[in-house]
């Protein structure tokens, strides 16, 4: 049934890598089945929620040991840089996430804005792990003055050593309510970031496998735009979890490299 | 028409006070009123979403000239620990919020919880101008554990000198999107507060007469309840917002001590 499909969307926590305690990356999967994909001829993106340098992304998956080629990525902050140069052409923006995600939204040709005396077009949100109150206001008063909210994406918890941590999209939230707008969300569940990915990989939506370990935030939302799924069990979901739940993927495999039978 | 009011239930910000410059509070009225309401045997009672200790509160409001009595208040802190106290006994809080919220908190029996590896029976959240990411995820942990989270209020800003900041509903929203539970709301616009103020007045609640400057938060739920509401255009609301409003006062008065010749 997997045949057709000429392009592999790959989810990288819990799908590809996991956290040892010491929070570095180590692989679960994944050499076996992009080392297929080359030779059977299907292409590959790694499709991310993670708001940093693409470079340092790709340099964390290659250490960890998987093969994969520059321009083999998209992350949400890329495509937040991406989206808002198509729609709106070079903004000012002003970051609500870490120096590496400013980097990455420059490369797009947008201004950073840190002094709060400038007035930005637009609040990025992404992760950040130094949050403060102070932030917080400054994002605040921006958008009372205009500038509009964006949401990196609309995670709710990133794993992080042995917790879980606030991810974006509680942040988002609290901003949402603060300044009565409402947010643009580009990462997943958006399907912005879905979109963006089919073209960039010049396919169909049928034509494209979306490989995740979780079922919400990643593969109903490719399945609502009418790519195919599959649900690996190494990460968030467990079979209980599956049986449970009102979503279901084309193909549930153990392990990503399970996946290589079927293609 | 108002002479049938038996007692007075008085927002603070905009409404009796004010600040200035260097964020003290200046009386914008509330004198007159008072002295009338105590001739004329009408009860008071100021309804604020304050999360510190009562006795602060008061002493700022008679530091700005007020002739409040003990007693006459019931803040948001307040309402959360009687709340509390009367459904679930004495508990374990863990309190998103200042110190002067623990403090009021305490009074009613409840065990204030600061070591992270104790577990609490809910998280409290309140005003907490040192917020950061740490106690959001500190908070979150104690949610996935099974605390239950409650809101001290749902304010979304509140001014502070020249500017406003994040209040403590938009910190309740990224905490209910984060761990996916609801948050019990204690402080208005909830229900909750409002009900406990009439129990206190001993009053039926078309004896009482909510007066904010405030017409969403404060108003509307009063309103709602079956009180009589009166409107000063000392603060956040103008004539034309009023205009524009679907919700529409009892009274509109310039200020406070205008209602003097209505009771």
């Amino acid at each position: 049934m997997l045949k057709d499909i000429k392009a592999l969307l790959l989810d990288v926590q819990g799908t590809l890598t996991t956290r040892d305690e010491h929070g570095r990356n180590i692989l679960v999967g994944g050499v076996r089945l992009i080392e297929h994909a080359r030779r059977t001829g299907r292409r590959i993106l790694v499709l991310t929620n993670a708001t940093k340098r693409n470079e340092a992304i790709l340099n964390d998956l290659r250490g960890a040991g998987l093969p994969l080629e520059d321009g083999e990525i998209l992350s949400a902050g890329q495509a937040t840089g991406l989206y808002l140069r198509e729609k709106r052409g070079a903004c000012r923006l002003w970051i609500l996430g870490e120096r590496s995600l400013g980097e990455e939204l420059a490369k797009y040709g947008h201004e950073i804005v840190n002094d709060t005396s400038e007035k930005p077009h637009f609040v990025v949100v992404g992760l950040d792990r130094e949050l403060t109150f102070e932030k917080l206001n400054t994002a605040l008063a921006h958008l009372r003055s205009g500038a509009e909210l964006i949401g990196c994406h609309a995670s709710k918890r990133i794993p992080e050593k042995d917790r879980e941590i606030i991810s974006v999209g509680p942040i988002v939230k609290a901003l949402e309510y603060a300044s009565d707008k409402q947010a643009i969300i580009i990462g997943k569940p958006s399907r912005v970031m879905y979109e963006m990915a089919l073209a960039k990989l010049r396919v169909n939506p049928h034509e494209a496998l979306m490989i995740s370990d979780e079922l919400k935030n990643d593969l109903l939302p490719a399945k609502d735009i009418g790519m195919k799924t599959a649900l690996t069990l190494t990460g968030v979901t467990k079979r209980q979890d599956l049986e449970r739940s009102e979503i279901k993927p084309d193909i549930v495999v153990e392990n990503i490299d399970d996946l290589v039978s079927f293609l």
